[in-house]
Formats: C-alpha cells, sequence, structure tokens
C-alpha cells in the first residue's frame, strides 16, 4: 500500500508489529506516527474516524516506550493502536453513538473492553465511524478500495479504518451483521466470538439478546491477538460467564494437527447471491477436494431464521431506544423509524418464542460440527455494493449472530470488478480458538502460490 | 399431634430424625412406615397427594436400611422422606402438573432435583398435589389446622403434607408466592432461595425469569437441611451459576455472633392487611425492641413491583402455555384463561421494560441490607382465608419473587382465630445461610418462655 514501495509500519499486520515492538526495532511512536500519517492521506477520502486526536495518540504512544525502556510490556498490545466503534464509552472522550442527539456525549466511564485494552498497553487511537445507533442508516464513510461504495456497516469506520492501514487493529460489534459484513466488504479479516465471550459493559444497547463485540485485523492471527485480549467475564453483563481465557493467539499462529474439513453450506438467499460470490465458492470446494470440503444442506428450519433474529432485534432496540424515539424521533432516520415501530408492536408472547428458536436451531448445527471443522459460506451475497445509502446485506450474517456462534470472515476472494470478498467461516460455540486456526489455516492456503 | 401422646418419628423435625437414623436408633423402614399411617389418617381429611404408592416408599426405605448396614450413608438426607409438588417429573411416576390436559402423563427423565435427593438418599414419598399448572386455580387440599380454610398454593400439597405430619420434608415452586404463603397459612417454614440457586431443570416451565424451587420442613434447620441437598449448577438452567454449595444446614443451626437486626417492612398493602397481622408484627417489632428491630420505608417505586411481576409472569406464561391453551382451552380454568389472555396482549416492549426494573428494585434495597440483617415483613395479609374456592393473596410474596431475593417463613403467630400466621424474612441475594441462620434465631426466641 505504500505508495513508495518502501514497507511501512502501517503495512504490516499487528502480529509482526508486536514482534518488532518486542524486540526494541520499532518505537511505539515510530508505528504511531506512521499511522497518523497515513491518517492524514486516507482520512480525508474515506470519512472513517468520529473522533482522533493525534496529539491524545502521540502521547499515549510515548508513554508506553518510557514504560517498555523498563524491560517491561505492560500486556499483549504493548504500543499497538486500536480503533473503537464509537458506540464503546470512553472516558472524556466523545461517545455519540452515531446519532445528533448524543452529540457531545462524553462518557464517565470505559466499556469493559476499553479497560481492557488499556490493561494490555494498546494505544487507544480513536472513535470510529458507526451507522445511526449501530443499525443500517449510514454516516458517510468510503470504502477504502471503491470510495463510491459502502464500507458495510454498522462498523463502518472499523473496517475501513483497518484496510486503508490507518490502524492495524480495531473493534466494532455485531447484532445482525455489522463485523462481518464490513470486513468482507473491505478486505480485512473480521471475527464475532461466541456469544457472550466478551462482555458488552459500557457498549450501546441495542439487543441484549445479539449484540456482540468482534474485532478487526489483517488476518486471522491478528483478530485472535485483539480478541484475547478482550475475552473475559463482567457481572455487569449477565451473559457472560467465568470461564479460563482461551489461547486465541497461540491457537491462531499453531498448524491444525490434521488438514482442516470444511462443510459448505448454502444458507437461505444463496440463489439470489451474485455469479462471482457462488463461483468462488464452487471453485474453493473444488479446489480442496471432497476430503476437506462437502455441501451440507442447513436444517429446513434455518429458513425462518432471519425473521426471527429480526423480531428480537427489533423488540428489543424497541424498549432500549426508547428514550431516543422519545427525545428525538425527528433526529431519527426513516429506516430506524419503521424498525423501532415494528419492533414497538411486537407481543411479547412471540418475542419470547423466537428465544426459545435460539437453541433449537443450534442443535440442528451439531451434525455439521461433529463432520467438520467449520461451516464455510459466504460473508455476504457480493463486493461492497455501489452507493453509499446502504450498508449492504446482511442475509448471510444475522443466522450464525443469531444462533450465537462464533465467525469469522477471511479476505481471500476477489470480486470481477476488483473488489474483495469474505469466505465466512462459522465454528461450534466455544470453538473459538479452534476456529481462527481453521481461518488461518484457510487464509494461508490461498496464499499459497498455485 | 401424636393421638395417644406418645412422640412419633413423624411428630419430630427432619434434623432430629436425620441423627436417629445416623445412629441407628431409627431405622428408615419405621420412619417410612409411620408416616405412611399418619397418611393413612390424615389423607382423607386433607387431600395433600396427588400420587402416593405405600410399597414404593417401602421399598426405597428397606434399600436404604440396606445400604446403611454397611456403615455408610448414601448422602445428608439418607432415610428421609420427601413429598414433591406434582409439576416436579419423576421418571416412570406420573407427573400431572394439576392439569387433567396432563392425566397419565409420565416423564422419561427425573428433574434435577429429584436426581439429587437420590443421590442424597432421600426417599420419595410421592406427589403432592399443585394447583392448576401452578397457577391459581385450587385443587381440593385442605388446611390441615381446618379444614374449611385453604392451605395456599401453588404448593398446597406440599404446605398441607408436612403440616400434617405425612411427611417431613417437601419441595414446591414459587412464581408469585406459591412457597411462602402456603407454608404460612399451613404453620410451617418455607424458604426460597435467591431466584437461580436451585436449577429447574424438569419442572413445568411457568415463567423462566419468576420460577424459583423453594422448599417446606418443620423449621428453619429442616428448609436448611433440604435445601442445601438442592443447590446447584446445571448448563440446561441458563440462570444458575457454578458456585460452591453454602452450608446451609452448617450455618442455619449455629448461633448468629451478634443478635440479629431486623428491618420491618410495611410493603404494599399492609394498610389492608388483617388486625392480627399488623398486631403481630407491631409487637413482634416491641419485643426485639430499637436495637434488635426499626422500621424503614421500602423505596417508593415499590409500589409497582406487583403489577410489574404480573406483567412479566403472564407474558411468559402465555408463551409457555401456549400448546395448554391450544389444547384445551375448554379444560382450562377461567382464572387461568383470563391470565393468558392478558399475557399473550403484552407488547415486548413493556414486557422487557418490566424485567429491567428487577436490578432496580433490588439495588434499592442495598441500603436497607447494608444496616440489617434481614427484612422482616408479613407472608401473608392474614391466616388462611376460609374457603377452598381461592389459594389466598399472594400480595406479600410477588415482591420478593421478582426480585430474586432469598425469603423464608417461620411459623411463630397465631390469629385470633386460632390459625398460624407466618413471620417473612427476606435476605439480600446470594445471602441464603445467613438468612436462614436468623430465622432460625427468631423461631428459637419466639419459642423460648417469656
Amino acid at each position: 500500500m505504500a505508495g513508495d514501495g518502501k514497507i511501512r509500519p502501517s503495512d504490516l499486520p499487528a502480529a509482526a508489529l508486536r514482534e518488532r515492538l518486542a524486540s526494541g526495532s520499532l518505537k511505539a511512536v515510530d508505528l504511531a506516527r506512521d499511522c497518523l500519517e497515513r491518517v492524514k492521506a486516507e482520512e480525508p477520502g474515506i470519512g472513517a474516524w468520529a473522533w482522533l486526536d493525534p496529539d491524545f495518540v502521540m502521547h499515549q504512544a510515548e508513554a508506553l516506550d518510557r514504560y517498555r525502556a523498563t524491560g517491561r510490556a505492560i500486556g499483549a498490545l504493548h504500543g499497538l493502536p486500536v480503533g473503537l466503534k464509537d458506540i464503546i464509552d470512553t472516558a472524556r472522550i466523545p461517545t455519540e453513538n452515531g446519532t445528533a442527539i448524543d452529540k457531545g456525549r462524553v462518557p464517565e466511564k470505559d466499556a469493559f473492553v476499553v479497560e481492557r485494552l488499556k490493561a494490555a498497553g494498546a494505544v487507544i487511537m480513536g472513535k470510529t465511524v458507526t451507522t445511526e445507533l449501530a443499525y443500517m442508516n449510514p454516516a458517510g464513510t468510503r470504502n477504502p478500495h471503491a470510495a463510491e461504495h459502502t464500507p458495510g456497516g454498522s462498523s463502518s469506520g472499523s473496517a475501513a479504518a483497518v484496510a486503508a492501514g490507518m490502524v492495524p487493529l480495531a473493534i466494532g460489534t455485531q447484532t445482525g451483521g455489522s463485523v462481518i459484513r464490513p470486513a468482507a466488504y473491505c478486505g480485512v479479516t473480521g471475527f464475532k466470538p461466541t456469544f457472550g465471550a466478551i462482555p458488552r459493559t459500557g457498549i450501546l444497547k441495542q439487543s441484549q439478546t445479539l449484540d456482540t463485540v468482534g474485532v478487526f485485523g489483517r488476518d486471522p492471527r491478528d483478530a485472535a491477538l485483539l480478541a484475547e485480549a478482550l475475552f473475559g467475564h463482567d457481572p455487569a453483563d449477565p451473559v457472560t460467564q467465568p470461564s479460563p481465557r482461551p489461547k486465541l493467539f497461540e491457537t491462531a499462529s499453531s498448524a491444525p494437527p490434521l488438514p482442516p474439513v470444511l462443510a459448505l453450506v448454502k444458507p437461505p438467499g444463496w440463489d439470489d447471491a451474485d455469479a462471482d460470490t457462488r463461483a468462488a465458492f464452487e471453485e474453493l470446494a473444488q479446489a480442496l477436494g471432497e476430503e476437506q470440503c462437502f455441501e451440507v444442506p442447513l436444517p429446513a428450519h434455518f429458513a425462518d431464521a432471519a425473521d426471527l433474529r429480526r423480531r428480537i432485534n427489533f423488540a428489543e432496540m424497541a424498549r432500549n431506544y426508547y428514550h431516543y424515539a422519545k427525545a428525538g424521533r425527528a433526529q431519527l432516520s426513516e429506516t430506524l423509524q419503521e424498525a423501532l415501530q415494528e419492533g414497538s408492536a411486537t407481543l411479547a408472547k412471540d418475542y419470547l418464542a423466537a428465544l426459545d428458536w435460539r437453541d433449537v436451531l443450534y442443535a440442528g448445527l451439531a451434525e455439521i460440527f461433529s463432520h467438520a471443522d467449520a461451516i464455510l459460506a459466504p460473508a455476504a451475497p457480493g463486493p461492497a455494493p455501489e452507493g453509499l445509502e446502504t450498508t449492504g446485506d446482511p442475509i448471510f450474517n444475522g443466522l450464525w449472530t443469531f444462533v450465537g456462534t462464533p465467525t469469522v470472515t477471511v479476505p481471500v476472494f476477489t470480486a470481477g470488478n476488483g473488489l474483495p470478498m469474505g469466505a465466512q467461516l462459522v465454528g461450534a460455540r466455544g470453538g473459538d480458538a479452534r476456529l481462527l486456526r481453521t481461518a488461518t489455516w484457510l487464509y494461508d492456503w490461498l496464499d499459497r502460490p498455485s
């Protein structure tokens, strides 16, 4: 990506940066400065940042270098800049949730994940642009690969910032397809862990049953590095559990004991996916061969998954965004208002019935996971669509968010128009580390010259 | 209670029975036979049992005596008969949920609590009468203290069976006031632990947010003995957590380090409570003195607690009893049908709003629990009302079920008409052992000749 042909720090994946920072061959201030130069050059054409203060970035990097001079790292992310979706509370730093209603809002407390980043020695790079209240209405961010195309949403800025090399790592959230879709559109890796793996305390609550913190990096190893620092238990988020922190990075960086076996799934919507997408998956399946890739149908009731997920999302959003609707209905987009209206009319018994389907659907995947390391499926119906009016179609994401499985998209395909496309891998609940190992394997395997 | 003046095993509390069983001075078969004689004598006038097979009881007791002859006990309840509300699944034993729709239903698997009873060496005495689907429509059980009065509900049979000496211990459930109210009406101890302390797997689901397993015994020590065997974690019941099992019995049997301090609360409905009840509490407060008992007002928003709890209960019941409503609306009582109709019309956003109040209300109690060992409050507006058409008013129970605090009623008062009344003690979430210790203290203190 460097125009002058030289490799710049901001061209490197986070794992490589981490090694250089540890060996002393790279200073945190040099990395921060390089990222800031990239921001200066790229940001005007992309619009990935909602808040970024270069002095604040340099100040953190300097402090981290001073600390490193004592011979120790603060933690696993020492000196690595990380972008934060602007629905994640940052103490004394504006967090505006992508809505004019929250203009000037400055939280008192850091979100759980921000506390974790600080404890790991990360540099808080800034706040990335989110769609309006993390729903569908875009906020103008452009795709780094094609300025007239959407970067996807709702974690638009996080995906675009990583793709443009402005920051090596970023955090987003997914309630429908808000991590996997923008990652695929922007040609980076997006990882949404098992539901409940990362506490959501201090993050805008849209839908408590679905909201999941996810991460962006260049490749699956980077995603593993960042996610591992965030996994944990917080009694304030009742869907999290005390459990040992999995060694995501070590596992993702290791070779699988056997060549992974993938179950190709053509989920509802497959027939409407574009030709490039369908061809890419058929070719990949062929290249992997029958031993390593076989097609399996999803159980029939997955046809309802999108509707069930939507019902839960809208009902919970109608409750959680009540004060937004009340305070400024005129300031909410029509898209959001329609969703809130639908959610407000949902009956509790129908909402509760939809909740009951989560585990029923997941149980239908057990047979697949007993035969395959991961499900292979498209991350989106095609490359990033043209236009900035929508963020694209989350049809291939919502079902995995609904059942709470970990899912990762790796940037391994290129569409006919030159835009990146992602291969999505889905693992069993709790199988995050192994899923990332499989993702690394696929990423490296496809990178190999044939 | 023994007509001939001699003390019979079935007159003794479970803790005393346990000691005699352990020392060999009492055989499980002798205890079982005595309980069965009591059943023979009392059951025709009370109607506490939905299913009871004397041969099955004796068979278990014989096996337990044989096992004991090897020198060991199977577990903490070795040889103690326990009654089970007939909404608790028992493998190969009918579990009819108090509705004609489930006539002849025989589960394949034991509920979690039944597995626990068997592992603890208890004798499964039989299934006790429940109101229709554990809601308000009574099933004919009579109060052992006055045949024309209700025993309370929905755990009617469990409370009545213990009160009549037919079984020393029994299990029930509380969604509104279904453990505390019948215990108070029948003059026994009822204990509803912290929400989530006892897994509900294999028990009729009425309202997942409220359903709580509770226990009945003669005194707080007995309740502690049984509850301790049931506390645990079951991944199949997501509201339970892995945590060390508290020493309920040991703590409940020990003296408090300091005289307990009680916060007298007059909850919404106090002014409509009968004169006996109000007088009993005023007198108790006076007897305890200012050092040990002071009155505190509940935070104002507790006025809404009953409505919020009801909204959640009915909405979840409408979902969970959907197949009952569908299969046999004609076979459901009008009371239940009305509740199901109300629940069916509840909007998801209102349901979710009510859920959000749980922790807000609980937070309002923190100040009280920082100054007092327990809240003291009436268990019911008066003694068991006359008539078998209703199960009485749960107004003093629902708010504690809603906020998920442990609560226990001890049979320490007698109304003007000679019927028993309970003093309810409420503890902080998780403070079950200390609450039971306070309850024992109060029970013994009031028993002392003044």
